[in-house]
């Protein structure tokens, strides 16, 4: 599928559904959207991708032909900023699918549902979860299948890449492994998975459940990507759904080198790393113990020779392997499945 | 509101919302509904109310009139039993409005919605939350007021029935109180609030902090109704959205004399009280730190000189005041405030 992924004003930082579009997923993107980086290429903002040719341009008329426009930025709260709707538009009159994983949902946008049956596109809304949800039965911890869990200090800080690699490095070490998605982007990547974010918080462990069951049918390792973070103010409910519904065996600490406040919501401070593996570890316990398989530190703001200095560190407050899984792949994790 | 209730096989133990509205509503109550126990009257199965001798029958056909059909179960996971069908529908057929809180929405039901429209009365899904919820900004933790949340070691341990208590015992002492309820029961007795286990797991700790933040504007101390437990395999996301939304201040912890195993769910153990108690203000202490104000022991199936060692165990156990506040009212807790 040829897309181009919007992100205008957000690219690359602010914009993780389109970067992990462009690193993880098999589309064929054609273009990025963001008006203030038009005439730069993908490769000079997002290092480690076979993108970086990719042009950005400022608007869909600018873009080659595409069939899918993916909106690739997941703002605080989910909604649909309006700066975007001329390239929405201009999109599905140009006879492309829109693609999104916000919390506004394009097919109850009327302007959009009606422009959509006019031009015989589909306005696919990842995010709007299944209707036949329910709650946990409380069975995940039963499954066989080994299963491992990103969790996170903060949102971004890195769970979806680690689950990613992670699931990467476990199938070439002969591992059968699945990865389950949580989020839009994984969703995206994956093409499959529940927004868990957009569950009702009575079945938010029952979502998670499900997904968990269904990929240890056949599968002897289950990535699941976490969501958000135990000690975040606002989406904690989310965290502590996954966290209950996986039951997982094996955590994995996500953090952003040199992070200290919650994105956002910079009157919270994070607590030490190790602190809230702690926190983690507690609350598994009541419904499945959990060990801390190891931490995933996001360098990638720092040059590589305090990149190295401080995954140690972070290793050793953690008292387990630690791993940046973009810089160093997550090989020392894997090896102790 | 001449009101009937529906418990059918469940009155009084598995029919919460039904003994909620006898023992705190300020509904007319002229039946309750279940034919297991037609023919007896709610003062042989409910104690402590001034509604002994509202009589309990087997159908619709058998009440005195009223004006509202109150559904006054709410089963594990929120659905409608069939088995209700026909009392729903002889209800509105005599133009009753229907009052439910269940996930299960009779606005949804086709059958229910067109007979209603037909009989000109109302259906109140009060479980349908508002459309416009947000996420959490972070802010109930610097409200002036002092923000009080009951917690529970699991559901149905008497979440509701202490936070009414203890708004009732403080206003009795002069301090100007406010019920925060989240619950379906709750908001059937207070006339608002927001079922907050219906809400979009990223809005949780948002919708609940809408509640806070509305009741603080005008009372000092807000007593919050927590819902599930975060010990829970299936519902501690709404548990620790509400815990984190409300950034309490104070925690009471809800426990049932001798219970061990989570409801439902007994293969999952409750952990030691005093543990879920740590857990709680461990996780509270990341977003504000909450203190214990003491537990609340609910001991109606203990015999009367069992319950009070057991009510002190409770309080050695935690380290706090303990009551059981249905046997001795809760004045040692609003004393403390």
């Amino acid at each position: 599928m040829r897309t181009a992924i919007l992100a205008h004003g957000k690219f690359p930082d602010r914009a993780k559904t389109a970067v992990g579009v462009l690193r993880y997923g098999d589309q064929d993107v054609v273009a990025v959207l963001d008006r203030e980086r038009a005439g730069t290429t993908v490769g000079d903002h997002v290092s480690g991708t076979d993108r970086g040719d990719v042009p950005v341009v400022g608007s869909v008329a600018d873009a080659a032909a595409f069939d899918e426009l993916l909106i690739g930025i997941a703002p605080i709260g989910g909604g649909f900023d309006d700066s975007w709707r001329p390239d929405v538009r201009a999109a599905i009159e140009r006879g492309a699918d829109v693609t999104a994983g916000l919390h506004y949902l394009l097919n109850d946008d009327e302007e959009f549902a009606a422009l959509a049956a006019e031009h015989a596109v589909e306005l696919r809304d990842v995010r709007r979860p299944p209707d036949d949800l329910t709650v946990a039965e409380g069975v995940a911890r039963d499954l066989d299948s080994e299963i491992v869990l990103t969790v996170g200090t903060d949102c971004s800080t890195g769970k979806m890449t680690t689950t990613l690699e992670l699931v990467e490095a476990a199938r070439a070490n002969g591992l059968d492994a699945a990865f389950v998605p949580t989020g839009q982007t994984g969703i995206m990547i994956a093409g499959g998975g529940i927004a868990i974010d957009r569950t009702v918080s009575d079945f938010t462990a029952g979502a998670t459940e499900r997904l968990v069951r269904e990929a240890a049918e056949d599968h002897e390792y289950v990535f699941v990507e976490g969501q958000g973070s135990i000690v975040h103010p606002a989406y904690s409910a989310v965290t502590c759904g996954i966290l209950h519904g996986a039951a997982p065996d094996r955590l994995v600490l996500c953090h952003e080198a040199g992070r200290e406040r919650i994105h956002g919501y910079e009157s919270f401070a994070i607590p030490e790393p190790a602190a809230v593996a702690e926190t983690y570890q507690r609350l598994a316990e009541s419904v499945a113990p959990a060990e801390l398989l190891g931490g995933a530190l996001n360098t990638s703001h720092l040059p590589a020779d305090e990149a190295e200095g401080a995954i140690e560190a972070y290793g050793s407050a953690l008292g387990a392997p630690a791993v940046d899984p973009v810089r160093g792949g997550v090989e020392p994790l894997i090896s102790r499945l």
